[in-house]
């Protein structure tokens, strides 16, 4: 069975060395993260994910979410179980506001407990996940009665959340969709329509389940500005908080997936359910983005963590199969053969895995640390450039965690040879589990056609040329001897990036399909630097480190970093000459041609 | 359920224009295949692929193969029959020698064909294409004896072969085998032992099993050279070719895989079961790497087959699809959205696989050729060349095209959407299916040591110094206007190729680490020039077609290898600065930091 172990050490260097959280005490919630109480919380969370969550992973993939008759669904055995220990710790509301009873800690402290559950079950932490990305947008958009009558519950973990925007015709394109909303004398609104690919729709762990439903009222606009957003319980609330009637909302059947077996993937049906509105009226598509922002960090933090997981597993079967000699000698000439990790194309793999593992997890630290700013801060300026940050980033980082946290999986199947193809050892499922995190919360070349087409131009570029500036004055104040090896090959690839906006500025505008030609490689080149940053603060504050004690972590991480300094940010050359030869033979045959 | 065209008219176009198989007539079989004869056999290839072989494709896979209590196994339903019809069909020796009941065809030939029943069903067409292995082995190393009492029944298909060399603890490590074999008084041996991941080892599509199975003789010596192959059949054969005893060879179980589950890989457990020496004693391993160079050659077509049916599917779902709009404006006005064929992202997607796809086929194709020339060539110094670009290309072959398969069959995933994480929609079993290609055979990793380690090095480096000079000789023959366009960046390319080359010469001699850390992206450095050197060839056809008149088709040929040259080619670059990076940072950590 596959083994996990949470990189809590790894977490609380980034949060107090690298990124000083500290530094953050002015904002509520942050005085309280002392370091003895991130490693506490941390700590906890590493218990509840390797000893609860990761041991029922496996089964939970070979059993599945299975539907009865009367519609209702059953999870994997033990999911129940662990889900329960995850309400009861508090954890659905580790950083929600006291008033609605959670603990008001960072959300910076949520997303690190995040990619330490996701990488024990993926599945599992999915019902929490969407729950927390409803839990946003109720807050956000919901009126004091909406927040009254769900949010405790939900931060209690009493009832879980969803999101369902998919229908069988419209995914991407959400302007399609087709679910009414008709409004009833007392205000309610009976919602009728099929929603698909409803991950959490239903299922056994909680008593009640709080859907948020895009729909369109008769007679709205057609598009995307006629879609409003409505909390469809399923079953109705009382006035006095207990649970009422069953709603006329079920799910028609579950999907037979590739992977992530122990979530029940749902067609919902809603047969004039009763639902509320949230937020207003056509304007369902932005109380829908706070949920999807949120979830779009999360999958990006999902393929970091898959990545994570498989490494170790990677990393623990190079260390033990004996297979071979290395090219320099045996290494253990009493054994038949020397463990594989001795030769070369095996650490090359780890070595990417584990380069690209620590360096995504500061981006995503970095990244919540902004989003925490966004949320708390009392300063206008403070509040506008950490949301310039999380819309630039974001895309980002769903697309580029995701993408490589499925290689990685790949990557760490390869290195069990024959046995990483079958599924007792685990590691397929990492790969069949990493792969949705490319599609869902929309597809990886939506994040880049966000990145590219949305993000950049927004606010005449004031967000790039934030990241821009906050790059280059690390590079520049940086030029010394230490971090040198660090930054230079950084302000290479930071001029790919620039000569790559540049480019995109002058010839996107009067042919927009070269932005379309170059959005996924932009996302990518986008994603080297921004990670090829992090390992130049990670170095730096290694450095400090070392110079203040000898510390063997500490010096591994200055090898990884040069690994992915030497061997990974190059490929901003290759992104930067696909970008440059623009759209003209992509788009040049006719379809029919295909 | 999954589309399938056999690429039938890409095959002819190739075999007539680009290679001018007809230039082979000189060569036994080869004045039999007329353009007339290649049309006929492809036609009915296709036939068999498309309306026998894929219908059963993908419940092939949900079904699987199950063992029974007494040993036996029983494939998917219909795979019998369509295997008894490829049977029938007289595919398995359409490049036999007539002696023995073949048809004496190219081996190219039945390559293009091997590619397409993979295409249709992988796990199925792996029977066939084991027995193909065997039959390859038995014919260099066998006695007229052994020829005689197995190719005739093999050939026809009532037999079918496999290769045993995998044990519990040792893959790519062979030499650590521990399958014994005990001399008997009549000169046959005893085995005893346990094999694993044996592909095809048991199964219910034939009468007999003829099993090749590498073992140690009692007293050799340690490691490789002391392993020895025999011929273990299933059911034992008398002397007057009937079948007699079962032989003391059983599948003991069979594994749970990830994907390719028509195709039953077997724990085979040998009872102290009767072999016979084929080939020298200690030489087994010679003897195998007959079989497993084939098996290296089909398994690299296996990984642009399941790359071709992938991408078909994507683009039929791509030209089907509506959702958004064109970035230049609507196209179809008069949908409510636009196919998804018209969004840049989702033709980068489709023509990179196209791409790769095309000029993967004419690598496979003149590669094919040249192991004719290899086998049939009465002139030795032909042969030897072309034994030099077999072993070269071999590896390259293996390597790439499963790395790049896989990826595209990802790709083709992605153009889905959610629904290709879907099982009922088929992308996603291309995409557990390409999986094992870059695992067995030798992983690919193995593959690029293979080239890196031996390859190169071998006879002085002959073998490179040839590709070079051909390559060469091609650019500086075609630096005219019409093509100058594909080979000026291949010119680019093959330099990076070249520096490659002479920093492995200069760096990995002292330092063989240096070779291993370069190993996989000098392979895929490799595999980037010889395909952008079969689309300078394949770009030179197709204009000369051009000029002899219209044709969409060849236009579309020049389109899809500008892509290639100008998306694909340039990675070339950043595969050359990992390998000039050394194995440094790669090799520092202790193992126990992993």
């Amino acid at each position: 069975m596959p083994i996990y172990k949470a990189p809590v050490e790894d977490a609380i260097f980034l949060l107090n060395d690298v990124f000083q959280i500290s530094r953050y005490n002015n904002l509520p919630g942050f005085a309280d993260a002392t370091p003895d109480l991130i490693e506490a919380v941390l700590g906890e969370a590493a218990k509840l994910a390797e000893e609860v969550m990761q041991p029922v992973n496996q089964s939970g993939d070979e059993e599945g979410c299975i539907r009865h008759d009367d519609g209702s669904v059953t999870t994997p055995k033990g999911f129940k179980e662990a889900y329960q220990q995850y309400a009861e710790g508090g954890w659905m509301g580790i950083s929600a506001p006291a008033e609605f009873g959670g603990q008001g800690l960072p959300e910076t402290m949520t997303t690190v407990v995040n990619e330490i559950m996701a990488a024990a079950n993926m599945a599992l932490t999915m019902y929490p996940g969407l729950t927390q990305g409803a839990i946003a947008a109720i807050l956000t958009h919901g009126t004091p009665e909406q927040k009254a009558a769900y949010l405790p519950k939900m931060i209690e973990g009493k009832w879980t959340g969803t999101m369902n925007l998919t229908e069988p015709h419209c995914g991407t394109d959400l302007g399609l969709l087709r679910t009414k909303a008709v409004k009833q004398s007392d205000g309610s609104y009976k919602i009728s329509g099929t929603k698909i690919f409803i991950s959490a729709g239903e299922h056994d762990l909680t008593e009640n389940i709080v859907h948020l439903v895009l729909a369109r009222i008769e007679g709205a606009p057609a598009g995307i500005r006629g879609t409003t957003l409505f909390i469809v319980p399923k079953v109705m609330v009382n006035p006095d908080g207990t649970l009422g009637a069953r709603n006329a909302v079920s799910c028609g059947s579950i999907e037979d997936k590739m992977g992530i077996h122990g979530n029940a993937t749902c067609v919902m049906n809603y047969d004039g359910a009763t639902g509320f509105l949230i937020g207003e009226e056509n304007r369902g598509i932005n109380a829908m983005f706070v949920m999807m922002n949120e979830a779009r960090l999360a999958v990006g933090a999902q393929g970091l963590a898959q990545s994570e997981v498989a490494y170790q597993n990677a990393a623990a079967y190079a260390r033990e199969r004996l297979q071979g000699r290395a090219l320099t000698g045996p290494k253990y000439p009493d054994k038949p053969a020397d463990p594989i990790i001795v030769h070369p194309d095996v650490r090359r793999m780890l070595m990417a895995m584990r380069a690209f593992n620590e360096g995504a997890r500061a981006l995503v630290i970095w990244t919540a640390l902004q989003g925490d700013v966004e949320h708390r801060s009392p300063d206008e300026k403070a509040r506008q450039a950490a949301a310039d940050h999380m819309g630039l980033l974001t895309p980002v980082i769903k697309g580029v965690l995701t993408d490589q946290g499925f290689a990685n999986a790949v990557m760490a199947q390869q290195v069990y040879g024959g046995h990483g193809y079958i599924r007792e050892y685990g590691m397929e499922q990492f790969v069949r589990d990493a792969r949705i995190a490319m599609i869902y919360e929309g597809a990886n070349g939506v994040q880049a056609m966000d990145l590219v087409g949305r993000k950049l131009p927004r606010d005449g570029g004031r967000a790039l040329q934030a990241f821009f500036a906050e790059v280059q004055g690390f590079i520049k104040e940086n030029g010394d001897d230490a971090v040198k090896p660090f930054v230079a090959p950084l302000g290479v690839a930071l001029g790919h990036l620039q000569q790559a906006t540049m480019w995109l500025m002058q010839n996107a505008m009067a042919k927009p399909d070269n932005a379309g030609a170059a959005a996924t490689d932009y996302m990518h080149l986008f994603g080297r630097v921004a990670i090829g940053y992090m390992w130049c603060r990670i170095a730096k504050a290694a450095q400090a480190k070392l110079a203040a004690g000898a510390d063997a972590r500490m010096s591994a991480k200055l090898v990884t970093g040069r690994f992915f300094v030497e061997r990974m940010l190059p490929e901003t050359a290759t992104h930067l000459a696909r970008i440059q030869s623009g759209a003209g033979s992509m788009m040049e045959l006719p379809a029919d041609a295909f």
